[in-house]
C-alpha cells in the first residue's frame, strides 16, 4: 500500500462539475503541491495554472492537450505532463483515481 | 483553512457504491486513523467495526442508527457518532463532505 508520509492535508474537499470531480489537496514532506483526486464518467476540462504532473492511479481517460488534436489515453500507473497557463480535455471512461503533482 | 499537519495519507482511493461514495484514508499526528470522503445525493448504509465519529464539513444528510426509528438531520460542523459492529442509513440530501474518526 503506498502511504504518503508527512502530509499537511487540507480538511475540505474540492468540488468541480457537480461533484462528478473532488479532490484533496496537500503539501507532501517536500513542500510539493499536490491533490488526490476522483473523476467520475464523463467528460471535462480543466485548466491549469502551474504546470501539472497527472498520474492515474486507477481508472481510464483519454485527454487531449490544448492546441493538439491528439487524444491518448492513459490507464494505471501512466501519467501525463500538462504544461503551465494551458488546459487539457478529458474524457473519464470508468471511475479514475488520480494524484496531481503542481510543478513549481 | 483546517489544515491537518503531518499525516500519512494513503494514495489509493476508497470507492463505495459506485464512485457515489469514495474517500482517503490517513493517519492523523497522533496516531488516529480517519478518513476524508464525498458522498453524493443517495442514499447508503454503512457498516462499522470500531466506533465512529462522522463530522460533516458540508452538506446535508439524515442519519438513523441501526436499532432506532429517529431520522436525525446533520448538516455542516455537526457529528454523530456510530457504535463499533453496528450500521446506520443515511439519506444524502447535498453532495456532501465528512471526515470519518475510527475511535480506538
Amino acid at each position: 500500500m503506498d502511504i504518503l508520509k508527512s502530509v499537511d492535508l487540507v480538511k475540505k474537499a474540492n468540488i468541480y462539475f457537480d461533484g462528478n470531480v473532488t479532490s484533496r489537496s496537500f503539501v507532501d514532506s517536500n513542500g510539493e503541491d499536490k491533490s488526490l483526486g476522483i473523476m467520475m464518467p464523463g467528460e471535462y476540462n480543466f485548466g491549469t495554472n502551474a504546470a501539472e504532473l497527472m498520474e492515474i492511479l486507477d481508472g481510464e481517460v483519454e485527454v487531449k492537450l490544448a492546441g493538439s488534436d491528439t487524444w491518448n489515453t492513459y490507464t494505471a500507473d501512466t501519467s501525463f505532463d500538462v504544461p503551465a497557463n494551458s488546459s487539457f480535455d478529458i474524457k473519464v471512461k470508468t471511475i479514475t483515481d488520480y494524484c496531481c503533482s503542481y510543478i513549481k
